[in-house]
């Protein structure tokens, strides 16, 4: 036995070193945090045959503790999902790097120069599920942000999380920059998540990514602040004045083009007026395409063949091609409803009626407010922010699809010249 | 018995009272909610005869309790101070409502256009101790910004604060708006707080106000977001090239101006060669003003009679005439000492170097870092922003001195002309 045993590194060790990390990230270079990554773009690319034996051997353990099939399509790489995983890191460093971005800045009556600029969080802490493509996505969007990562992505992708963050801490540590920015804690398993929930002080932030049940989970026991990304229930109402067409293509668009993401649309509702006009042709092309009906009576007179809808169908995120249609008897009802059921994310009317329009945008309370456009658009690709942090569903600090400069804080700067308060 | 009995509401009626009211406040115009706030500081200024028997019973009871005399001068209200809330609840009149303020937008290449603007929260908890000013305060501030509000402000001061509160109620009632907008919920003793701590969802945010331990209370137990305005353990480092008149003055200004407010100074770090030209006068001007030394070795060979620091000093906010003092070898072992102990509130370097003062700039990772200038100027007040919302010491929504605008989230509104996602 001439080789020294390396004892693994201890839970409290691997948030200080994420630590230690974040001090260093915080004052690089963007030039720097730019090779890093695409030393880790190169890395991935290449990186199938370490990669996929260890994919292997988590959808075997899959399969065996009867990971769902959809499950373990999300949990396979190969080395088609390795090269668009690479492509996605190159295209992050396209972005341009918030840290040190002025938000304000003004000179005191006394002299004095204040500046509010961003910084980085410093340690962020991602809980997501059996997703290794989100290992390496964070891992990037904190490390351009100037943030180390302490990432958490379940058992099931454990040994694919665990060669994917040893990939990229040799690809850190090959432009000179600290291996211990990136941390996975899957090891630790439940105890782990939970810890990292506890770490206030040693976390600054922590981002869950997955079912509902997980962000709650996360958003009610930790202790850390959390920029909660939630669930979708998302509305579009056909106001009496509704262009047909506008109708029919934006609610064809909204629930059929990605029904499994969050801002895919899962209630309509219809003004009354509207409902003999409109209904028919918007239902229709909806059948075609294979969407299944929840409906209110009202809807069933037009459709008898749909599904009476329950009262859970209103509440529901369906991420599947389901919908639940309501007549509603006017604007008043329609936000009504929406007040109700609306996980807050994103609503949108069609309408024609300015006055309609203007009390929907200021009144609806949610993430997102539309009108006359698909909810498909509440997304950070296509709001022009270059990278998918995620959409928070929350008040406070960013809401909305969120972009690279909301994974930062601010500090102000005080430039004085001996100035006192008087 | 021809009068009916009137059910006291319960906390849960409260709260949806709050929330029915927010929904209200969120669109009306500044020129109503400044209206409201002109009755409100109307009805306060001729409150006394109602206000001052109801804190005399807080302050017997307080008596009775055993409260100090300090919190016994916060708990007091006479016509004076009463006063001057009103006159501050004036001030808020002047300041910019900050809903509606656009934050960014553009055209999107498909020709929708998205704008971020500013929105209220919505219901705003507050949780502090004993001090019936923050009462008018926080309400004041949370209706300008369109917010709904439910105040804890502990069972000290319950009949003062039941007082406020339908006066306030009473002056909304006046002019229009909700009554309901403004709560108190000290009737419900602390399980009130706790049930105000788990309201995710009816509440938006919760902001304690108070000791480092109500507020370590909040941030742990509370499932609803926190802003924390936390402690400061504020540092000031005496750079080699200090200039001497600014050190002693700065040094000076910060620890004895108003030694009991959290952007005092609580440790004085001192470039050792620096030391023997700075320290003497630095610190015997402190002795002049009373100011108790806690000193390392170092310090203590210069002033002998200085108590002898502890590991306790250094992390201590002291909030009186008292002042930890050590001597470091260079900016490192200044900025190393900071990370430790800092509660990460405001720290300021005197300096005449370039890259020492743009180091200290960038490194120390606190809300408001500062060069040749008083740590007294972190203040919402000194700022510019009119209002004393608190001073944030997380990294979330708000960090450092708050305005008006930091009790706002925002919404995107997105505006169409039928188009889908390609």
């Amino acid at each position: 036995m001439l080789e020294t045993a390396v004892a693994p590194l201890s839970f409290d060790e691997k948030l200080e070193g994420a630590r230690e990390s974040a001090i260093v990230l915080a004052t690089v270079t963007t030039d720097l945090k730019n090779r890093a990554l695409e030393a880790i773009a190169a890395a991935i690319e290449t990186s199938a045959g370490e990669v996929v034996p260890a994919n292997d051997l988590d959808l075997a353990n899959g399969r065996e503790n009867g990971l769902s099939e959809a499950l373990q399509d999300r949990l396979r790489l190969d080395s088609a999902r390795l090269a668009s995983l690479a492509a996605a890191v190159r295209e992050i460093i396209a972005l341009t790097d918030p840290v040190g971005e002025a938000v304000q800045g003004r000179n005191l009556p006394n002299g004095v120069r204040i500046d509010q600029v961003r910084v980085p969080f410093g340690v962020v802490g991602a809980i997501y599920e059996a997703r290794p493509n989100v290992t390496v996505d964070i891992a990037a969007l904190a490390l351009k942000s100037g943030n180390a990562v302490v990432l958490r992505g379940g058992s099931a992708a454990e040994n694919t999380n665990r060669v994917l963050v040893a990939l990229i801490q040799e690809a850190l540590a090959s432009v000179g920059l600290p291996a211990a920015s990136v941390q996975t804690i899957d090891e630790f398993g439940r105890d782990g998540a939970k810890r990292l929930m506890q770490a206030r002080g040693a976390v600054d932030v922590l981002i869950p990514r997955g079912s509902a049940q997980l962000i709650e989970t996360v958003v009610t026991e930790s202790k850390v602040p959390v920029i909660e990304t939630g669930a979708g229930v998302v509305h579009v109402f056909l106001d009496e004045s509704a262009r047909l067409d506008w109708a029919v293509d934006i609610v064809h668009n909204a629930k059929v083009q990605r029904p499994s993401v969050c801002n895919a649309l899962e209630t309509l509702l219809v003004h009354e007026a509207a409902a003999p006009r409109v209904l028919p042709a918007v239902l229709e092309r909806l059948r075609e395409a294979g969407v299944v009906l929840h409906a209110d009576e009202a809807t069933r007179g037009l459709f008898p063949d749909a599904v009476p809808a329950s009262e859970e169908d209103w509440a529901t995120e369906y991420m599947s091609l389901d919908l639940a249609v309501r007549v509603v008897r006017d604007l008043d009802e329609a936000m009504e409803h929406i007040r109700r059921y609306s996980t807050h994310h994103t609503e949108s009317i069609i309408t024609n009626d300015l006055g309609n329009a203007e009390r929907f945008l200021n009144e609806v309370d949610s993430a997102v407010v539309m009108v006359n456009a698909s909810t498909r658009f509440t997304d950070g690709g296509e709001f022009g922010f270059g990278a998918e942090v995620g959409i928070s569903t929350q008040k406070l600090h960013a809401r909305g699809p969120m972009g690279l400069p909301e994974l930062t804080s601010t500090k102000w700067l005080v430039r004085g010249s001996g100035q006192h308060r008087a």
